[in-house]
């Protein structure tokens, strides 16, 4: 192997994953380097603090706090700091200087793709980014490569590991969300500010960039509508487990039915892509329902590939550590063969719709008076909104003595939408029979 | 689009998915060349029969007889003619006249794959068969790139649809494999001549394929050890489930444990592959247990990556076109941008291990004499020849005066190796009270 080219390898950061990657490249050279058919040298180690704690013991003198430097000498770039600034400067300046570059940074791709992947296609040198969407899971390659010959119509995904560990322990053990939180937390699984998985920003981030690549167009943060789980109640999980469904943090990206068929190329006229995160009710016989825990899943709908599942780890230090050497390698033939492969085909003009655009069923939990003639009424307030009712179910709760204590109402629509179904749920809210909205929830894959 | 240059595309094969490629190419013309930064023209499709029907309406004029000329004149070759001659001929006289070139003939890859990429390597073009393994599922290309940086330790893949539905029918039914088999049948699962699905050739074939990637070494048909469904009974089945398993017939490969500790490189002297087709229990909680019907999906161990799972249709026009589409899209990119990909690292020399040198769990379903110590007598028996039992469980089926008709043994052991389990089922044999070995099948993923 003497005669192989040395490739230098400069690493931005060196948390759970970064610390993974540096052992791997250390401990694995000779079998990286016939992978990549050069030798990948980690010439330097970029963090904030050199004497921080590290999970792997690393060569010290790897280590240095000048960022700028380091990435302005490498080849090939990993980014794993996190975070916006510096992340996005120093990505821009190694690309600039003809390094290829491997992030995990889903924050900053969702933010500014389209920045950081002109300045890529200037430069002509790689930009990937596997390991910000479902940690090992192979999906955006996927996407981009062996679907590249077909049209992904859906994309649903489970792909944040927290909320989809505090979902499970709801549905598991019958624990309201602060319980189940809090376990998560005291496993590891929930950061100490769970804001950014339980509110959905995490997934909304990684929706964009599943949406981005399966429509070749690009969408930003902005383009996403979340919605979070903290509103999920212990007894929102026990109505949907009854109807035999269970709740899923999903991101979901999907093309609207066009008006007319379509034409064959990328614009689509009349179509658009409904990007969103949500609490979402699934069958519990969806492939998507058995994805437990921590794990990560990503469900793909295309014309003619039909359906696809891709299950995995959807975070952790070696996981994750293992898609960002996937890329890295990528990225390293892609020198040695000389000339980048094109990161992605953005041709497309599809427009991202509005969540009021968003065509989906919805489960509706109502609490109302028992009284005769309220079904009838009900129903007939969701006709004249154009929502059609699939199942309707009324338990009477009763106390002791048999008096009635109160009547809860299900009802799952068929497909409507979110502008019809809002416009329903503020004209039931109105009637006299009605005590309150309990809940009300998207479901699909029904 | 005008200014993108065209490639020529030849088809081999007109079947079930050369109609729907031909299809694609034809309708989806605009799209495709957004993809591939090149337009994709068919110039032709070669056919024994010119006037055969076929699934897809295609212009007349684009078919030949002549597949020999045909392949001389084209950027781009996709074969799916099936069986090895005349398509091995063809496709290295593609190659030698510059063609890249797609196939789905896992036969021919698994035979031949050595020869093939040679020549793809010498004439520098792309080879690719994505469509050859499980259909529309993207696992070729991810085991290839995504996993470039990690080491596959195992895998595990449900890889034909028609002995996966036979299986599924069996144990959701109750039925025997021959009812099973003809229901398959009737429903266009299995051919009039079933043999290479249900012996499990078909299955042989793709693990060949999917050891030589997940391994970097080249193993042909020949390496692989091959035991089909057909002697799988409706009793084998009803015991599995009792006892919480599941059968499925799996293609595995796995590096078996070193002695010592991996040096890094892919040597790895002292370790072997084991690549074998077979029928096999499977806990039900399996995520592979819940693949039904005629679905496909791959399992992966990776030391970094952990666990994971691809899912999706394996076979079909559409869903398989989808995954010929995507290798040809690749391929065109290849060729627009200068230069092939490499295909495949194989610097690795793990060599194929015989059937015996594989470990594994064993279900053992003996019918016994009912006689006092005939339980101490088999458990001894094991334990001399090293293999430990995990399980055994003494079921007494009594006639309807309460007179005991027989006595069946349900035995799962623990990891053994194939050598010791052979020698212990010979010895248990010779016991006097011993009626019968009635099964023995191998059990992985407990």
């Amino acid at each position: 192997m003497t005669e192989l080219r040395t490739l230098k390898v400069a690493l931005l950061g060196c948390g759970n994953v970064g610390a993974q990657v540096a052992r791997i490249l250390l401990d694995d050279a000779d079998m990286l380097a016939s992978r990549a058919g050069a030798r990948l040298e980690l010439v330097g180690i970029a963090v904030r603090n050199l004497d921080a704690p590290r999970e792997v013991e690393l060569p010290h003198a790897l280590f240095t706090t000048d960022a700028e430097t380091l990435v302005k000498d490498a080849d090939l770039v990993i980014e794993l700091m996190g975070g916006i600034e510096p992340a996005r400067t120093l990505i821009l300046t190694a690309m600039r200087n003809g390094a290829c570059v491997v992030t995990g940074n889903k924050a900053l791709v969702a933010k500014d793709g389209p920045t950081l992947h002109e300045e890529a296609d200037k430069a002509g040198v790689q930009l990937s980014y596997e390991a910000a969407v479902a940690g090992a899971i192979p999906i955006l390659r996927p996407i981009r490569d062996s679907l590249s010959g077909d049209r992904i119509t859906r994309v649903l995904g489970i792909v944040n590991g927290t909320t989809n560990f505090i979902l499970d322990q709801m549905d598991s053990t019958g624990a309201q969300f602060a319980d189940a939180l809090a376990e998560a937390q005291r496993l590891g699984y929930a950061e100490a500010d769970p804001t950014a998985d339980v509110e959905g920003y995490d997934a909304a981030s990684k929706a964009a960039i599943l949406a981005s690549l399966s429509f070749h167009t690009r969408f930003s943060l902005d383009d996403v509508y979340c919605e979070g789980i903290s509103s999920v109640t212990a007894a929102d999980i026990a109505a949907a487990k009854d109807a035999g469904f269970v709740i899923k943090l999903l991101a979901i990206a999907e093309k609207l039915p066009a008006a007319g068929r379509e034409t064959g190329t990328e614009t689509d006229a009349g179509t658009g892509v409904s990007v969103r995160v949500h609490p979402t009710l699934l069958p519990r016989e969806h492939p998507l329902a058995a994805v437990r825990g921590a794990f990560n899943a990503v469900f793909i709908e295309a014309e003619n590939a039909g359906e696809l599942m891709f299950y995995g780890q959807g975070a952790g230090g070696k996981p994750t550590a293992s898609a960002v050497m996937g890329d890295l390698i990528s990225a390293a033939r892609s020198i040695v063969l000389g000339g980048p492969g094109r990161a992605e085909t953005t041709t497309g003009q599809v427009s991202a719709l509005p969540i009021t655009a968003a065509v989906t069923s919805y489960y509706i939990g109502l609490d109302v008076a028992d009284q005769p003639g309220v079904l009838a009424k009900i129903a007939r307030l969701f006709a004249e909104h154009g929502v059609s009712i699939e199942i309707m179910r009324q338990t009477i709760h009763r106390d002791a003595d048999s008096t009635i204590e109160s009547a809860e109402l299900r009802i799952v629509t068929h497909r409507a939408s979110e502008a019809a179904l809002a416009a329903t749920v503020e004209a039931v809210k109105s009637l006299d029979v009605i005590n309150s909205v309990t809940s009300v929830l998207r479901v699909e894959g029904v």
